[in-house]
């Protein structure tokens, strides 16, 4: 960059001006900027659930073994500051995704579960609906349905997040605010009642069910559903990056001359989080810096564009280490031919032997632990034909018992030993989230920030003042 | 500070050169500033111990509930990044305090339990010892030991933290490597094998053992030690803010034409959370946000002071919620009249009423709580019993069972429930810690950095390239 320093730069570059000057400069001349030179396109990156722990933890899942070094990840490259998330007063310190997205997408902190609407339920802009009005593209890909709290927090507006027929039916009834959407969603999308999808041609838009199509898009406005909710764990996907495929055709789709908006959400990392699957949760992280990694180069060609990347909180109290253990092992997670979900559906078929149970782990295991398995699963059968002997009524009132659930809690807890990883919870917690981002006006994110200062500095950098 | 730019600086400020320009502009004329104008005094903050949730944690525990907005913390005025902490290759991703201290203060990886020696246990320069070489004035400022990992590590060199006297003797037979210790530490410098306090005083040091002795100290080399091992919690000591008094009467006792280099340790946040003990974490949190306070004053009077705050490591693994709750309830933690381990020690003395486990704690707990607690006081009275009976040699192998300690496990348990606070260990986890920094070429602890890069830098702003 320095080449490209002004001559009034190289001045002041040569001249005795202190760090602190430079620094006072930095803030003056990037707000100037702002003012005079505003942004083209801006992609925001949610990793829903991606607390410190995770991109930390990430490093050493990346790390290999045998360099002297440990290997600079791309989150490495671009930390700027981090993030305060907590919600509106009323909803204590600890927020939920929707009144994290909603503070993302509008700038205003709200009660958990609201889909951008303030604490008495009134609609709040957000940025995407602000750059759409100013002339610019719109998309938003993801890799939970396309109406979850996230997207939806950028593209609508509900008192509660749980609303999700309604929240797709918004996406029509209240005008397409979006030229791209890509995810997953065919339940909602696709109902007995209604079929969104359908309306959306209708308007327009190309529709696509496979990635293969994603290379291949026409001209016009896309929907891509991929799934009946969210998308298969990345490990298990028939692309494993999903994300990065998904936002490369995107970026491509939505280039004009009047620049886009594009919310890029990496939804399953919170999911695992919340299931405290540490498999999951590297492989949905793996995927995303395979994104980051694409976009720092889109960036480095299209200057003009701005990449944030943050968390809307963390999710299930990740530590790297526990049990009074100084150690961290993630070399096992590598060995994973499927994720533990999966891994349980193929213990569950049959009886378990140490044989079986070492063949479709494929990590080394004790007998006992294999014993371990074949009681859990031997207690679930129990349980489920205790469950078909209730009465229909009886049956309703209560979930019936899977073997797969027990196996799949038994295989992490197996998983989690061997790596030493630590939980303390199903829910989210209230740490500080780290912040990213390169391009056009990063600057302007770095340091301390509230997750609502972020919106505010893409509205101002949108114009809005 | 704008009214202070150099008139090249306004020119710039003026022209059109971008916020990449200026960023870029920043950085070299940073380093420009760092080769020509060296730094005059460098403050060292370690807090051992403190991850990301430790200061988060803290913005909520210091947040007054009845006003609408979250109070900013002096730690999110100066955020500028965080650091990565693992130790050389052969001691894993999970760091020792010694190796951590050692990266900071050297700039160099090493393994698990070394203080300032490298993996071939040779010897290893300080930052602390460049600076004296340098004619600058040095000191120690910690609430452990003065003598433990983090000070150890500043001021010389074992192939094991653990030789803690050895580290003593080495303050003087190696050279009085400082100006200025505060600290703990009788049990080490007053020893029937050895009078390190008297071969101090022999030396030409003022020597003081209370906290009074601390605004009236005179123009010569201080040793002050306050308690046998490390000092009591902030919660409990007869100063609560005793890291930020021996600060202030460091800063003035250490000022000089020359400049000075000073470690100052927040040493017992590591303990607490070694402990679990929220409580205590929260009151030394306290301490050290107002040592940060009176040093953010103090650079503004002397801006060719260079401050800079990170943690060594985390530990405990906590987490702020758990157990699927989204709420954390600090305020709780403020009715405590002493700390958990006080409190049990005034429960262990007597049977346990309700009446009087309430008054003890000063918070309302249930009547099976109180039970509770009794059990656990009359658990430990059997266990004590039966140590009792042990031979001599057979008492020697075990550890006698203690009711205090029964029940500062049973009231930790009561605060973390109804704080819901979550913890994974009583070790070490190998998250990224946050870095702070203020003051004199603050910005180039910037981004992500590695804990190395941290004394690199040092060693450059002191002239050593």
């Amino acid at each position: 960059m320095y080449k490209l320093l002004s001559a009034a730069c190289i001045t002041l570059a040569l001249s005795g001006c202190t760090a602190n000057d430079a620094q006072q400069l930095n803030t003056s001349t990037a707000k100037n900027a702002a003012a005079t030179n505003q942004v083209k396109n801006i992609i925001m990156v949610v990793a829903d659930g991606m607390g410190p722990a995770y991109t930390t933890a990430y490093r050493y899942y990346n790390d290999k073994p045998n360099t002297v070094a440990i290997e600079e990840t791309v989150f490495d490259r671009h930390l700027v500051g981090m993030a305060s998330t907590y919600p509106a007063r009323e909803s204590g310190y600890i927020t939920d995704s929707a009144a994290a997205a909603t503070a993302l997408a509008t700038g205003v902190k709200t009660y958990n579960g609201a889909i951008s609407v303030d604490t008495n339920k009134q609609p709040i802009e957000t940025v995407l609906q602000w750059a759409k009005q100013q002339g610019k593209k719109t998309g938003v890909v993801v890799t939970s349905q396309i109406n979850h709290a996230t997207p939806a927090s950028y593209l609508s507006h509900n008192e509660s997040r749980n609303n999700y027929n309604a929240i797709a039916d918004s996406y029509i009834d209240n005008g397409i605010k979006a030229d791209l959407y890509l995810g997953g969603g065919w339940q909602y999308f696709l109902r007995n009642d209604r079929n969104l999808v359908a309306e959306f041609k209708s308007n327009g838009f190309h529709y696509l069910d496979s990635y293969q199509g994603l290379t291949t898009l026409p001209q016009k406005p896309v929907l891509g559903l991929f799934a009946d909710v969210g998308l298969p764990w990345a490990m298990d996907d028939t692309n494993p990056l999903r994300l990065s495929a998904m936002t490369k055709a995107a970026v491509k789709q939505l280039d004009n001359e009047q620049g886009y908006f594009m919310l890029v959400e990496a939804s399953l990392v919170d999911w695992a989080g919340h299931a405290n699957d540490i498999a999951a949760v590297m492989s949905e992280m793996h995927d995303l810096a395979a994104t980051i990694t694409f976009l720092e180069d889109y960036v480095t060609k299209h200057p003009d564009t701005l990449v944030v990347l943050t968390a809307d909180h963390s999710t299930g109290g990740l530590t790297i280490a526990a049990n009074g253990k100084y150690e961290w092992n993630p070399s096992l997670l590598h060995q994973l031919k499927h994720s533990p979900e999966i891994l349980a559906e193929q213990l569950a078929k049959t009886d378990i032997t140490l044989a079986e149970a070492r063949q479709v782990l494929n990590f080394d295991i004790t007998k006992a632990e294999a014993q371990l398995l074949q009681q859990a699963r031997y207690q679930a059968l129990e349980q489920r034909a205790q469950y078909y002997q209730l009465s229909k009524a009886a049956q309703s009132k209560v979930k019936e018992p899977k073997l797969e659930q027990a196996l799949y809690t038994a295989i992490k807890s197996l998983i989690d030993k061997r790596t030493n990883t630590g939980w303390t919870t199903g829910g989210h917690t209230g740490i500080d989230v780290p912040v990213f981002a390169f391009g056009h006006a990063s600057e302007q994110f770095s340091g301390q920030v509230d997750n609502t200062d972020i919106a505010k500095t893409m509205f101002k950098l949108l114009g809005k003042h």
